[in-house]
């Protein structure tokens, strides 16, 4: 009933980073880069096998298997996607939060209003 | 830099779902059937979404997006996610949890803290 | 600059357990009787403990430790409220919603849907 | 059944708070003062509302109040501290994290680093 090939095709399914040699140049030349751009290939890598657990989700779920088990790979992928949200988070506050500090004047307090705004939204999920 | 087509792609990435009233026959034969098997469709179709919402990240990093941005997102799938264990979990304490006290006997207690335990799962990710 | 006799006082605002006597008598009566009844004095404990924890975080305040040390022990409390949530949602499904199951008719439907709805806060708080 | 005496004895574990003046002068006089030293007042009322809260859960307990309402009252309360956790986290971003990249060298980093485990552990109580 299941394909279990599926799961191989998730790495067809991102284009967008066949040219990262490409994409490097572009970000060399823009000031505007944020924080993750380094982390940029980990967190691509994090996102796909966070798809690939939702592709098992899918599978689990036409499979008929046991709600209780489902509901454990439920909490994995979003133990997942928290982990990813704050590495994301780190890097914003070490980078945007803290060149803000740098420039002075008020935009500090809206870089950690809306850093803060950022943390209560994930917390209220 | 990014290929917006592969949004589209979605739909072709479940090939587990090609035979539907095969699938349902079995499952009329299957006395072990679970609670969620009525709301199968909605199941897949809301982890399609999500899966989605998955890719739509992937765009997002390698777009080089404002990191809050991307955050707003993860909270969004995450939210995605909880939605999908909670109507999960309801069936199964409709279904499961009832199906045990009926039968008497220590499943109930079996069963019930194997609920709460799930439950604890998704309230410490 | 802190008046510590005001968090006496609240001691003044529980009239209501001012006959404990009388409400277990009630209560011995009463079909009604939820399923935590038997583990009372333990939540009760438990509870206190709470309690001492927030006075713990007014005494930090009040003595300007360090924000961090603050934080882990605000997540020390909230994650001692969620164990008491959750032994409280387990009493409940085994004793309630079972109750409900085993009298049939529509009563475990609604007694399942405001279960879940109580994980829902739960876990979106 | 319930010594309504014993929660008042909780009081009596606070002497730290016994010299709030002293506190302070030595405050005005200390540069490591943390963020939150101004809004002090108002940190110190939140809590003395949760402390509020945790007690009128022991009353609920006591009288027996159904499991569903206790509950709720139980979400209100952790709200109520992610709500102080998120306000003593923003006066942490803006003024020690802030300060950490105007100091510029390795703290910065350090300092990051802590705060976003302080998130972490918010978020997995």
């Amino acid at each position: 009933m299941t394909d279990v090939t599926d799961t191989t095709d998730v790495a067809h399914v991102t284009p967008g980073t066949a040219d990262p040699a490409g994409a490097d140049l572009a970000a060399d030349h823009d000031h505007g880069v944020h924080g993750y751009h380094k982390q940029k290939d980990e967190h691509l890598k994090r996102l796909r096998r966070i798809e690939g657990q939702i592709r098992g989700l899918q599978r689990m779920v036409d499979e008929d298997v046991y709600c209780i088990d489902i509901l454990t790979q439920v909490s994995a992928s979003t133990k997942a996607l928290q982990s990813f949200a704050l590495q994301l988070l780190e890097e914003h506050l070490r980078h945007c939060v803290a060149d803000a500090a740098l420039k002075g004047g008020d935009e500090i307090d809206a870089k950690v209003k809306e850093a803060t705004q950022a943390i209560a939204r994930m917390l209220r999920t």
